[in-house]
């Protein structure tokens, strides 16, 4: 049922993912065998450590898993390439996102930094971080709640700046939504968003900049 | 039709005051004919100046209109009491709002300073005029957008902060519940929040403060 | 992982606080081991009952667990400061965001006195305790579904009046969204609101007063 | 086009009545020249003064428009009907819906008292008129914002409670879904809602009840 | 904690009820040992048959327990009154919200007469029992989805007409919204409309009216 | 700028059609007089007769402008083809909306009947005209505020129905989703739904039913 | 309890259905035994393999249930029809309303092709099945998150197109709505529309094309 | 009152611009005569033509305007830097956002190309140009309504995709939250995202990637 779309690294340099949670069991099951049997690495997302140790043995038994980013790699990551990411959070809370984006980027042989805890009610804890994370080629900034981490970094660095809001909070940031509009409606100029709690995505964002950047 | 609430000054300190926005011409004239004639200090307030242009001469000549902030004064403010207030604005476009709980703390009795133009986008303006904002018994944040600067200056002040979320955006902020939001998660401690756009509100908060900081 | 926040107190005056409820109970034994090492007077909050009993021993031995309003106490509280604050509820079911206001105030120094089932619909058991109330330095309002006791309140003191909408309610106020907007279109003027459901933050907001109120 | 529903009055006793709002200049005139030559007593809602002064002279010669309500009236009013209606209203701003739900009672032959600026911010201007609610049959609550004085009303007098909120407002409450909300969710029993701005069809609601109370 | 308000019955009508839903346990058990004690007829509402049978025994001991409206009375029901409504429901799925007026309406004296399965896209079958309902003093109709049953039996009857939303229903009708919008937007006349699943009030609408109708 | 899709009407039978509304004066100038050149029939859809009377004469002069349903056709409309569309609308107010799903089909060569004035608070002129809307191969039904019509039609008629919900209608009805969502939810089943307001897209939904029925 | 609404297959076409999901244990029992006793061919929809399984096994005896799409038929499915549905779906994920879709077609006695994981990104995987789908009378495009899959699938094919959005997605998709805003404000033209997750709905509305395109 | 931010160029590398659109007349003539005196190269946007023709003639003197993009660009533009940026646009309506972005870009030094027209609903026009787009550094898409276009381009290219969803269309799409959702939700990976109509925004979010592409 699953047609896995074995050139779409060629086409257009994304990685072969797989997005675990909406699938049922039996779903998963059958896309998971299919995968294994196919050996190209894949990434699988939303895997979380339960869920993971459901599955069958023999899938268990090739598979990676790494319980802070619910992710899990199926046959090795891919071949390193240049370039260089700080992955930004503002609260212990948002680290499952943030670590997901690592995690992609990882797997697709890009170095990346996971820099927590660096939220704006504390700003010198931030500026203690500001040169690390200015040399970095681009910025990812997970954040929820009022994601005002989004503004204030957009308006430090020069890199490019993707903002991941996340859905850590409560009352009018229950579900993400305060924070996805506060980093569309950024003051800082030029800071791309994506979807809520999409760690995997804002590496990917990262991931084509990172092939303009360094292409041969 | 309309009874004014004499007393209220004495029972909960609040300024006599009307909203001339939402009345119809002929409403807005009958109640303001009627303050004349009750000869007590009052703040009109959403009055902008082509509206108060198309007054009457006989009340038009009575009142002291201010177009920055579209309020207008009846029978001269109420007597200066102790306090100081800092409004503080992101940028050009949220003056009018700030420009309005300036007056109304004015009318009050109450000094008010307003500094605008103090962004997170450029973290360094806002730092030079940090110490005469944290001088202030009271700080008004008023911001639109992404209200990152509410977040900002919660975490460095430790007096009250209000903030006065403002409608002033596009997009995902048009109509203001981004800030509004924003304001509401704010990782910053305890800092309390008005309905969008409403300058009069949070200068009434914090001369609700101010009343229980200088009483006796 | 997580860094205390350490002149947080002296800076801007909040309490040093530990938010459990979007935390994994890895991320919260993590933290809680390092804060029992700090040694430090810590409040956490959001921390139900049985959460607390599954903590390991050794975090629980040093901590005291109050059930209503499922927070506990890290190294005994602060030292006692001037001040006192009504925190009124409407309802019974608005109980557990009520007490963890007055937990945050009794934890930082501060006298509190909860005053619960006051609601508009029975004008006269309100009026019974409105001395009381009107002789506090702040009042912390906690109301769901319509929220009309903000308004209410709002009216029949001069003090601070700081609003905590609540969660509790069906229908149109499931989320709290109707208690809140209610709050912020209260017709009662200066009245200051916080995130739905934040106790704590309402809290603080009446620290940040009492400290200007009792400085020096 | 229009298709008068001549036994309407028969069948489920409301009045014949013509929403021109969302009418064009065109269907407005071919309707209300059907309506004159039908000859049947009608009532024509939210047609402002400067709309009605734009209909040609045939139409407005046999027409009685009352500015304050918006409405007018054709072929005179209905019979007088036994029960007694009170409107109240929290604000000036309120006062052209609930002047509408009393246009449309007095057109139906029922009388209508309006009492307004007994908003709950003000509680002894309530108690004030309190007497002369209770000896109303039905009472319509006309609310803008917050729309506290629906619970207020709700838990003071013990007959039918209708409330029809307002759009009167601005920020939260811009569109009248505060108002509406407060008023589904008021914590006083049994008070049933309209749409926002419905003074029509909260005298409706009124006129199905008196029909009730008041049968042969 | 609880302060019963025991001359409700007497001011206002409506019965003395405690709804169950947002209640901790303990808060319950309180209580309702409270209101076993007072002695008074009493009602419990949103108590599903799980709930009720995880009470003590010596408090369900003396409560009768109604599974399909998730209701239980302390101390019997109030004394016959005077009145007769039908409660009209669209589906099989909104029968539990329906079943709830009906109880209330039963323990407060009245007869109700429940009608269910008579939705809109089946005409014949409302018809059919259309004299029976039209025979009714008031008419409470229940409906989720589109709710169109509303404005249906709203141009068929001429009593009074309450509209209880319900939140049956998924995708856009997930939450009662749908049904909540189409019952306040109804283009028949005059119905009054109460929050989501609020079958209770629902009734108390109801009483309110026929304490009019039904008076000395 | 404006690339005329050519090869559309051949490839998905769908009319040529400009959407006017969007496009700046010099836009619609432009694509108008590409139009004219190109000398293939098309309409104009959302053009009201001040927008028309003011482009300029030459296009003016061969064009054909229909006010009521605000479209214009240029070079003549498309040949005669099989089948009859009944446009049912339930108010005077949906009459524009009608009027663009019926211009849309006579424009494409089909048969479209408007039959208005049939909303569901007066049954019996509906059931007037039923044998009639039974008579055609498709129903659209436009219908805005509680769009009960469009669950009361899909019960009575076995044809494919189209519903097309407007924006008429004030309060929870104002921008015509409380239409939207109770036609997306009807109980009727089967009922096909179109964007609010879109009359074009109901009558090209039932040109793509009518190519498949009477294709060769 | 439940009154089957016999005729209705002769009266619209439609089968006759049971939506299960709603329905408490109890009302399905008596539903189900009343179905089983009436003898008559039906489907029963949303009722997943756990729930089957929980019936009493005189109920599952007479019953055929498919897993894939938590259908369940009574008394076997209907006579073969004319009619051939495609039934296109985006992902792996959108297979169960796909399946739900399919399920009824053929209950219905008609052919329904099941065409899965043809999304967008992947555009020569939709190419590759385009003619086969082109075959089809009707297409059912089934898709969650963006939907772009409904505007590609309605410019590439003449025959009707019926969106059925899903609530598969995270974030901003995560009830469907991105899904069926995508669907409504399509640039396709004639894309018709059913509720999300409504795979029964378009079914029926493709059910309703076919009667018209094969009669007599 | 404006204190122009003069190092950001160097710090961040975004142009110097100011939005026009919410400032006051006199706050428009105050900053726009600051910027004057200060003579370095600055972008206006949403400044349309007859606002700019209002504007006093020194300051249009200076000032060089384009009516499509509805920008001005004082001091002229920025030297050239390496760099080329597709900006693709779905429809005319779409041009004007599409249009500022390009002249963001030019005004910055960079090359933009604007390809409009290019709507999936006919996917041939869009592969005429496919190559034309991927030779770009970073592809812009700028699309309303469903915002197909937005994935269709993201699994096309493997260049940086940045989507600027626009409020063009009506109904659901009225105010582009439709557009934008469909873009955060896109099923095309690494597609990031900027506020609605924020074309000033992606042609920033551009400006950073070219800058770490072409640094040294």
């Amino acid at each position: 049922m699953h047609v896995p779309d074995l050139d779409r690294a060629d086409r257009i340099g994304m990685p072969e993912a797989v997005l675990c949670e909406p699938k049922t069991d039996e779903q998963l099951r059958v896309v998971l065998t299919d995968l294994v049997a196919a050996g190209r690495p894949t990434l699988c997302t939303r895997l979380p450590a339960e869920r993971f140790a459901g599955l069958s043995a023999d899938l268990t038994a090739v598979m990676t898993h790494d319980p802070a980013s619910s992710t899990a790699v199926l046959h090795g990551g891919l071949p390193a390439r240049p370039g260089r990411v700080a992955v930004v959070a503002a609260g212990t809370s948002d680290h499952g996102v943030a670590a997901e984006a690592a995690a992609t980027l990882r797997f697709s042989g890009v170095e990346a930094e996971l820099i927590v805890d660096v939220g704006v009610a504390a700003l010198w804890r931030l500026e203690a971080r500001l040169e690390e994370i200015r040399a970095a080629d681009v910025v990812i900034v997970v954040a929820g709640m009022d994601a005002a981490l989004v503004s204030v970094m957009g308006g430090l660095v020069a890199s490019p700046v993707i903002a991941v809001p996340t859905s850590v909070g409560y009352g009018v940031a229950t579900d993400g939504t305060s924070a996805l509009h506060s980093s569309l409606a950024s003051c800082a100029q030029g800071v791309a968003v994506m979807n809520i709690d999409n760690g995997f995505g804002g590496a990917c964002a990262a991931l084509r900049i990172l092939g303009l950047a360094h292409r041969g």
